[in-house]
């Protein structure tokens, strides 16, 4: 049973917790959203997530989890029957394949080491053998919130074009922006697919497409069926600050707080701070004598790093005991990585004594599983 | 401008006046949406659902607007090519008409009078005209929310019922649901759509769709694409007080607070509260000399009222200046009502001093446009 | 049984219905009640308390209820055995004299007519009387929130100058502030006393005086004994930012954004619209046959009306009536006026929607209890 | 400059964490201070002080600080030139000797050492060397929040029993209610006086006295002036549910949350909850080596624990340091141990992870400026 005093840490690598000043945005009576000030509003979270995502043409924002947003960039984009190259290193990327299999998509993928981050040359050389072109997308999880492990989406993109292919660059940010540098058109990133409820440290409820040029322009010829996603009603409405249908609007009082944060504290020295406490947290981990999942060193995440436990240990045990006895709420294993590891995640709303209350949490939580061995 | 005092009066026929007990639910923070509480939570609302909508093979929560829900209704029940018979009373019936027509369905339509509510006899024609069975769903919005105009959904199924059709009954129940009674069994509705933000009293965000035996077992054979709306998906995570994707937390603490509001007050007197205050309304509308834009006394609607204004007066003109002197909002015409029409709501969370206090709100606006003549 | 539904309407003379925006701002986590934070607010918002108040010599804020500056103000500038001349037009003016009065000051009344205001020169002719200069201080209600009658308060100060007697001024300004146009310093004031929750739209928990040079000239003689309302300690932590005992932070952040809207409205704005909203009300109660029990036109008060009934109703039935149907509060009638009237209160945070509201609910009510009779 | 993100933990030995809970509970309309619903809450909360501070004959709420009920404390039992004896272990004691002194009272003082506990065997001697009576109350600080050493409040009524001295012994229970185990009744005292804002839970802004019967009987004769004090008048409104004046409902609306917390965790789960945390930071204190200022094992607080730092280190500095990197608050050295000591503050809404941040950022603060060195 949690303790009935003092407040919760939730450390997942997202839902992250959410800033009091965001609840406080929030609990507003609602405007009309046909209305003059609420269109004001709107066109200023706009202008905001353009610079975060750091995306000029435009982001939109759909009432939806994340999961409505990977289907968005694929119907608006894709045909039945065109081939998108999924890079699966991890359960979400997993999941993302098959929801664009759901839409008629034929996958291919490059099953890569769970463990380290996307080769780039393998993209080079599945791209390099489409000579037809039948791939007309590359998708690929920046963060991969299940395993900890981050690649390098400026190296995917360079790949692509070294070998002269058309198809598009979808990447998954939903775990990396506002942890992690991001930079959708300098990097080359067709659509950006992300959610509010983790480095933008708002409730779930939202999800985001940033797009491209050329993401745009696909999105004139794709022929999946496309009713709700449909981008092009969705930004002729969003030009005038409006939605194609009701928006929620209590999360766009708490985005438009959110962005206010980030834009107070400096994206990059948002990323900085999160880089620190990621490296805070790899400390503790060695100190526990215990592995961290991802096996690069250069690909280790700014968001939530995933922690091997030995084959004794039952990772959900140690959760479970520190949810009970600390409520303290940590990442459980995903797919094969069930009972294996726990995730701890360090992004959001996060400062360095929140940090060290968890990490001393989860070192209790270790003792109370009887690790270190006596 | 609006006035720097006081509060803001929403009398839109939705979003509606979010009552301060649903706002202080929301305002909390987040818990694990894959423990033990969580599930507890979803499990206790989802039951609060069936009872509300009456719908005892249960109710599914999307985070999206009712427009996705709209979405969900067709993918999942029919396949590409399919016929849909719309009943085209309005405007929020067009769209879902449009909805349909996207994902690959060949509308069919009744295009009926606005002023006046769906017509059995002419859907039980149309459908008795179609022995080859192409037509497999009839939709019909319950209360039509640009119109003002309720039409009477048992009808609706004794109709298809008197001419032996097998087409599922759909029911767009967006603005009745929680003004109106409503019977999703009993009238044997085979999937009924809704929203958070009317009779439910809650932000929008979240979208509902109850079903049927009968739409399940359509949804086994239903060949349009879907992934985020997969029914099947939802309802396995459901069954153990879960989501397949991030649900929308804030939301549904508000969702909690929000049903015990209703259970306490009592769905039948819930539903006699706003039959005394859209009767009220329409006094109001008579003794100014305007004319309801609802024909038929027996379709009048519980939830809001269409007024129409005289040709000289431009109905928007009326709706800025209560705005801007009151901080009240009504509602505009939609589509070809355009300024000739407002629409004032009364749903969801309203008093009776709510009430007469946006009522002579209304008056006051219509004096400062002129109204009544001189 | 109050409705469940809807929002309460406080239309007390104080408390008044307390702004979304304060109660926001009060939801925050404390700070350091001794740190720089907490010092800068403080002294934001004694300037902006010194602005509302127009009083150059500063305002000391004490965490109790208007009764302790009352306290305060008699402590601090009298000795035991003085004599204080209170001008008694009310029940609130009787309190005052009677907390005088256990502080050992001498209580000489001027006991005038209720339904009338003050009566500048029965003070001038009392205090020509007093050649030995007993009194040291003049006590007046600037609007009695029992009667709903203004005072004069500037040519209070004129009489007491015509006659040149040395007393002090003192004013209850609790119904005024806010409401009234109010000038300590232009009008000569020394003392002013007031509460946070009437036109300064704050919860009850803060009482405020604002003192002259005089004030505290006598202040320094002023022989009764005080600790907790102390002006001097108060000062001297003041002038840094500090209090001398704990301070009600959460209060103060509630403060902080009162202070912020008035000053938005502009102080001219806001006494024009509590003007404006008093007159109708006063049609209102014409309109149903009623009396105000203020008989001074000159003196009607912009804070509240008293309303006469006549002797075959029971003014607190209908108060009753009101808060059981509509969540509607009124004023009962205070001291001898119990049963005999019922105030409603028509300051601080309020728009013309709500007023009207309350009005048709006031109205509603008299028809309920049987007036006008049939 | 404190950090933009996370949240702050203001480690004072009070006021301490406001609960969310709490502060929701405050995030409400105001209801008439004069209705049943408001009786109904204050008799609620009444009853529920009586079990917290396990005082049968009631304890009374004061809009005001703690030093108020000092104060009332005093006026409502003595007389001008009475004697009362104080324990002066400790900046706290000092001023609520101050306090006596300006309402006419003649101090006596037993000047313990601040180090230590208060002696009961030197109240004996004081009291015994009585023989005529002057002595009319003992007053005892139970907690010191300035030096972290709790005095045996029970060996102090033994001692005044034991020379047959009839004073009444009046507690500071300040920092002790809901940290430590208090019993009003049980132990003897006659007065205790509290304030909100430590084991509370809440915002400053309300104090409290419990009393005695013999408290009681004293008042009747008491003849120190009082008028906002005043027990009589206080009680006579309460035992009905209402207030002599207009009460601070936010914080009567905090408060109840605040005992519906501190009923459902159990006071004996609150206190020793208190006593493991208080031992964690003992352990920490002396892992850094540092000195703990109290020097009775016996006397630790269960509130708060007051550090010493080496001559060479400045107290203030390392609060600042943890102040602007962490956000976290620690208490100054008040009075003679201003620089010298730093005080943690570990009470109140508190959990364990909450705790092991705080400490950690203690350690970091240490460790930035030179401690250990090197």
């Amino acid at each position: 049973m949690a303790p009935s005093r003092g407040r919760p840490l939730l450390q997942l690598p997202g839902p992250t917790n959410v800033p009091d000043r965001v609840l406080r945005a929030m609990h507003r009576p609602l405007i009309d959203h046909r209305g003059p000030e609420f269109a004001a509003m709107t066109l200023e979270i706009l202008a905001g997530l353009r610079r975060v995502f750091r995306a000029e043409h435009g982001v939109m924002i759909f009432p939806s989890s994340a999961t409505g947003c990977w289907e968005a960039a694929i119907v608006n984009t894709l045909s039945p029957g065109d081939a998108a190259l999924v890079c699966e290193h991890g359960f979400f990327a997993s999941k993302w394949a098959s929801i664009a299999s759901r839409a008629g998509i034929v996958v291919e993928r490059i099953e890569g080491d769970w463990r380290r981050p996307v080769d780039p040359d393998a993209v080079a050389d599945r791209l390099g053998d489409d000579a037809e072109g039948r791939i007309r997308a590359v998708l690929v999880v920046h963060n991969e919130t299940s395993t900890g492990v981050t690649s390098d989406i400026a190296s995917v993109r360079v790949a692509i074009d070294r070998v002269g292919h058309g198809a598009l660059l979808m990447v998954d940010a939903v775990s990396s922006l506002g942890a992690t540098d991001y930079r959708h058109d300098e990097w080359g990133v067709d659509v950006t697919v992300c959610g509010s409820q983790k480095g933008l440290m708002l409730p779930p409820g939202l999800a985001f497409c940033a797009v491209s040029a050329a993401a745009l322009e696909a999105s004139r010829r794709a022929a999946c069926p496309r009713g709700y996603w449909d981008w092009e009603e969705m930004r002729r409405s969003n030009d005038s600050g409006f939605f194609p249908s009701t928006p929620p609007t209590s999360l766009l009082y708490g985005l438009a707080a959110a962005l206010d944060m980030l834009e107070e504290e400096g994206l990059d020295a948002v990323v900085a701070r999160h880089a620190r406490f990621a490296d805070a947290v790899r400390h503790a981990v060695a100190a526990w004598g215990l592995e961290n999942y991802c096996l690069d060193p250069g690909a280790y995440s700014n968001a939530g790093t995933t922690v091997l436990v030995p084959d004794d240990l039952d990772a959900d045990e140690i959760r479970e005991f520190v949810r009970d006895r600390f409520d303290l709420t940590l990442g459980g294993g995903l797919g094969p990585l069930s009972g294996r590891v726990f995730r701890i995640g360090h992004l959001g709303d996060l400062d360095a004594l929140m940090l060290t209350g968890a990490l001393s949490g989860v070192e209790m939580g270790l003792a109370g599983v009887g690790w270190p061995p006596a």
